[in-house]
C-alpha cells in the first residue's frame, strides 16, 4: 500500500478509462492535477475502536426488547449513542466504539457530531430554518434560490442547472419518474394542451389521461421502497413480496468480471449482451402498447451487490435513448456527493451529453434530482407535495458543501479509494480461497465472500474487533466510508480484516 | 357570535352525533368537562395585519424570477420572510404581516417561530439529534422508543399502540397500504411462509409474488402523489395526468347537504348509497380477480372540496371491512393533530373498533402510520428504508405534543372551531347570495362561493386586507389556523371577511 502503487493504479485507470470511454472520449483528467488534500481533524474523534461488550450488547438488547413492543424491530443491528459518536468513529449503547464504514446506509457524509455542522446549529440566525418548514412550493423562504445556488447547484452535475428538491430517496426517485412521463407525452402532443378526455379519464386511473406507458430498470437494481420506485427494483424478493407492481420491463445489468481491467473483452461483449436487450425489450414494449419512457439506473447497483459496469455501457445505455427519444434517469441516491471520487458517479462515465434526470439523496442530506431544461414541466403543482424537501437540510448541505470544497473531499476520497481498493486487492491476493472480486469507484468499494453464510460471519467478526461495514448483494460486503476518512482508518481496517480473514482460512 | 350561541351549537352537535352514530354510540362526551383553555401567547406575534404593497410584491416578483432559472415556480404564491413571521402572523419577503390561517397547508401546529420550540434548539444535547441522522431501522438513538412513547404513543389514537415513522404524507400513505397488503397475504397463507414461486417471481413484478391486489378509494380523494398514493388520489387532473396507474375501484363518497343537521334523511340516504357502492365494488374486483386488500379514506376530504361525511358513513366503511376481512386505513395527514377538536378526526366517530391504519404527517412535522397488532409485519426489512422518519422531527413534536397537552389546545380548537363554524353560518345567512354550504369539525372549516372565479377573486381581496386563507375543491376557501389561533384572531378574519363579501354582493 506503498504510494508508488497509488501512482501505478492511477496510471491504470487513466488508461482502462480512455479504452472504455473509445469514441466518447472527451479528456483524460488524472487527479494529479487537483489541489490538495487538506481534511481536519474531528474533535474527540478516538484512535482506534475499542470494544467492551458482545455486539448488540446487554443494554441494547434491552432497548430492542422496548422497541419491538412499538414495531417490528427485526432489522435492528445495534442501538447508538449518537452523541457519543465522533468523526468516523461511531458509539454504541453499551459504550462499544465501532470504525464505521457503512455510515447509516452510506448517508453520513462528513461524520458524526462534525464541529462546523455543531456550529451551523449555534447560529440563532439558522434555528427558524429548523422550525419553520415551510410548503416549499408555495411560499419559499425569501433565500431559497440562493440557498439551491449555494448548495445543489454548486455542485449539479456537469451541463445540469436545474434540480427540483424532494424529501428522501423514494419520492426522488417517484418524482424524476413523473418527469420524464411528462415530458414523453408532451412531445407526443406536440404543444397540444391534454384533451378533456384525457383529463377527466385521469382522474380514475383510466387511459388515455393515465396511460400504460413504462420505465425500464435492470435486474439486481434498487430505487426505493414506494410503489413507482419499488417498480424498478429487482433486487431481492423482501422487498417486494405481496405488493402488487407494474409489469414494467427489466432487462440484465451486466455481469462483469473483476478486475475489469483483466477481462476488458469479456466484459465488453457482456455490456453488448446486456445493450441488446435493452434495445429488444424498448421494441417488444412498444408493441405490447406499453411504450418505454425512460431507463432508470444506477451508476453502481449498490444494494444489488455492488456491480459495476463500465462506461461503455452507460454510453451505449445514453445512445438508445437518444435513438428512441426517451429519457435517461440516473439514480445516484448512493453513488452521489463525492464518495466515488468525482462529485457525481457519472461523471467517471465522459457521457456525450448530460443525462435528463439525476436522483440523490442520503449524503446529500435532501432528497431531490437535477433534470435538464427539456424535463422541466410546464405547469405548476405537477411535481408537487406540502413539503417537496425541508430548508433545514438545505441549511446542513450548505456547511457540508463548504467542507467538501475547502478540504478537497471529491480528491480525499479518490486517493482513499485507491488504497482501500489496492489493499482489498493485496486481501484477495493473500487469501484467495475466501475472498474475491474486489471492486470499487472511488471510496465506494467492495468485495465477495465465497457465500452468505461467511460473509455474515465475516461482518460479525469485524464487528467484534471494533469494524462496522454493511452487507449487499448474497456474498459481498460494501465499504461507505465517511468523505473525511482517511489512511489511518483504513489501516485501522486492514488490519482487523487482515486478521479476520485468517482466521477464516 | 355570542358565547350563548355556542353553549347552543354544542349541544346541537351531541345530539347530531347521537343520533348519527346509532348503534356505535358508547358515550356522549360533551366539552363542558374539558379543562380550561390556556393559549399562551407567541413572543412578537403582530396584533393585526399590516399590508403595504400588492402580494406578491416586487421583491416577491423579483425572487420568483430568480427561482423560475432554477425550478418551474409557478405554484408559486409569494416568498416569505420566516424569521420575521410570529405566532399566527406570517410576514413576506415585501414586509407584508398577514393572519395565516392557511399555515403552509396545515402544516404549522403551534405558529411560527414557537418560543418553545425555539428553546428546544438552543439546548445543547439536542443538537446533535438534528446533524446525525440515523438509519432508524436498522441503528436507532438509544432514546429512540422512550422518544415514541413521549410523542406519536403519547397521542395515539384510542385503541392503538404501535407506530412506524416515515419521512412525508405520500410515504405513509404508501407503506400503510403496504401493510394492508402484508396482512392479507399472510392471512391467506394461513401461516406458511411465502413459497418459492412467489419469492421468486415478485423480484421481476410478476403474479405470484406480485399479486394483482387493490385498494379501494373514493372520488375527490387526496392521499399523496407518489404511484401508490396517487393510486388511491381522484380530486384532480393535474395531480395524475400522464402517470400510469393501477386501475384500483374508486367509490363515490358521499355528496352532502349543509348543515349536515338540517338534512339528516337525505344525506343518510346519500351515504347509503355510496356505502351500497362500495359493497358492489369489492364483489366486482373480487371476480375481477383484483380483489381489493382495503379501503383508504380521509376523514374530510380536504383537497377535494373539505367534503364531510356523518359517522354512520365511516361506522359503515368499518362494518364493510370486517365483513370481507380487509383493511381500512384512515388518512389523518390533514385532520389529524388536534384541529378538528379531538386529536385525531376520527375519535369523532365512535368506531366500534379502532381501525387497522392511520397515516399522520403534516402538523405531526413527521410522517408515519399506526398499525393495529394484526397489521404488523412479522419480518423486519418489510416496511422499511433508508431513514424511516427523523429523529429531529420528532425531537421538535415532543415539544409540541407538551405544548398541546399544557394549554389544552385540543380543547382550544373545539372552542375556537364552533365560533369559526358559527361566523362563517352567520355570513352566509348575511350573504345569501354569495356564500354557502358553511362546514367544519373544529377548527378544519370552510365555506363554498358559486363558482371558482368567484372564489379566486375573494381569495385575492382577502390577502389585500392581510388575511391568507387556501382553496380547495372547485368553490371552497379552506381554513386551516394554527392550534394557538383564538377568538380575538377570528375576529380579525371575520372582520375582514365580512369586507369582502359585502363588495361582492
Amino acid at each position: 500500500m506503498a504510494s508508488l502503487k497509488n501512482v501505478g493504479r492511477s496510471l491504470a485507470r487513466c488508461t482502462l478509462q480512455s479504452v472504455a470511454r473509445g469514441p466518447h472520449i472527451q479528456s483524460v483528467r488524472c487527479r494529479a492535477a487537483a489541489p490538495a488534500v487538506n481534511v481536519r481533524p474531528v474533535d474527540d474523534e478516538p484512535a482506534a475502536p475499542m470494544v467492551k461488550t458482545a455486539i448488540p450488547g446487554p443494554r441494547s438488547k434491552e432497548l430492542l426488547r422496548d422497541l419491538e413492543s412499538i414495531q417490528n424491530s427485526e432489522a435492528v443491528q445495534f442501538f447508538v449513542d449518537y452523541d457519543r459518536s465522533h468523526g468516523n468513529y461511531i458509539t454504541d449503547a453499551d459504550d462499544n466504539v465501532l470504525l464505521d464504514l457503512y455510515t447509516q446506509i452510506a448517508s453520513i457524509p462528513i461524520g458524526y457530531n462534525h464541529p462546523n455542522l455543531m456550529a451551523v446549529m449555534q447560529k440563532p440566525e439558522n434555528l427558524g430554518h429548523f422550525i419553520n418548514r415551510p410548503a416549499l412550493g408555495v411560499f419559499p423562504p425569501k433565500d431559497w434560490a440562493e440557498k439551491l445556488r449555494k448548495t445543489l447547484l454548486a455542485v449539479a452535475p456537469p451541463g445540469m442547472s436545474e434540480v427540483q428538491t424532494m424529501a428522501c430517496g423514494a419520492c426522488s426517485v417517484e418524482h424524476a419518474q413523473k418527469a420524464l412521463f411528462i415530458a414523453y407525452k408532451a412531445r407526443q402532443r406536440g404543444g397540444a394542451p391534454p384533451t378533456k378526455e384525457e383529463l377527466s379519464s385521469c382522474v380514475m386511473n383510466q387511459p388515455p389521461g393515465s396511460p400504460d406507458l413504462s420505465i425500464l430498470s435492470f435486474k439486481g437494481a434498487f430505487h426505493g421502497r414506494t410503489m413507482g420506485a419499488l417498480a424498478v427494483t429487482h433486487s431481492k424478493a423482501i422487498h417486494k413480496l405481496d405488493f402488487p407492481t407494474p409489469l414494467w420491463p427489466a432487462a440484465s445489468f451486466p455481469e462483469l468480471r473483476y478486475p475489469l481491467e483483466d477481462f476488458v473483452q469479456e466484459n465488453r461483449a457482456e455490456e453488448e449482451r446486456c445493450l441488446a436487450e435493452v434495445r429488444d425489450l424498448i421494441e417488444i414494449y412498444q408493441k405490447k402498447g406499453r411504450p418505454v419512457v425512460g431507463i432508470a439506473v444506477e451508476p453502481i447497483q449498490c444494494e444489488g451487490g455492488d456491480n459495476h459496469a463500465t462506461p461503455y455501457f452507460f454510453q451505449g445505455l445514453q445512445d438508445i435513448t437518444r435513438e428512441n427519444s426517451i429519457g435517461l434517469l440516473i439514480d445516484e441516491v448512493q453513488t452521489g456527493c463525492a464518495s466515488t471520487g468525482k462529485f457525481w458517479a457519472h461523471e467517471h462515465w465522459n457521457l456525450r451529453e448530460p443525462p435528463d434526470t439525476v436522483s440523490f439523496a442520503k449524503k446529500m442530506l435532501t432528497g431531490g434530482f437535477y433534470y435538464r431544461e427539456q424535463y422541466r414541466p410546464k405547469e405548476g403543482f405537477r411535481i408537487f407535495n406540502t413539503w417537496v424537501g425541508d430548508p433545514a437540510k438545505v441549511t446542513l448541505l450548505e456547511e457540508v458543501v463548504k467542507v467538501i470544497k475547502s478540504q478537497n473531499l471529491v480528491t480525499n476520497m479518490a486517493n482513499i479509494g485507491e488504497y482501500l481498493q489496492q489493499g482489498l486487492k493485496d486481501a484477495q491476493t493473500k487469501f484467495p480461497g475466501v475472498v474475491k472480486n474486489a471492486r470499487g469507484l472511488g471510496s465506494l468499494c467492495s468485495i465477495d465472500f465465497n457465500n452468505s453464510a461467511t460473509r455474515d460471519k465475516a461482518i460479525l467478526a469485524l464487528r467484534e474487533k471494533g469494524i462496522h461495514v454493511g452487507s449487499c448483494g448474497d456474498v459481498a460486503i460494501r465499504l461507505r466510508p465517511t468523505l473525511i476518512f482517511q489512511k489511518k482508518h483504513a489501516d485501522v481496517f486492514f488490519d482487523c480484516f487482515d486478521s479476520v480473514l485468517s482466521s477464516f482460512k
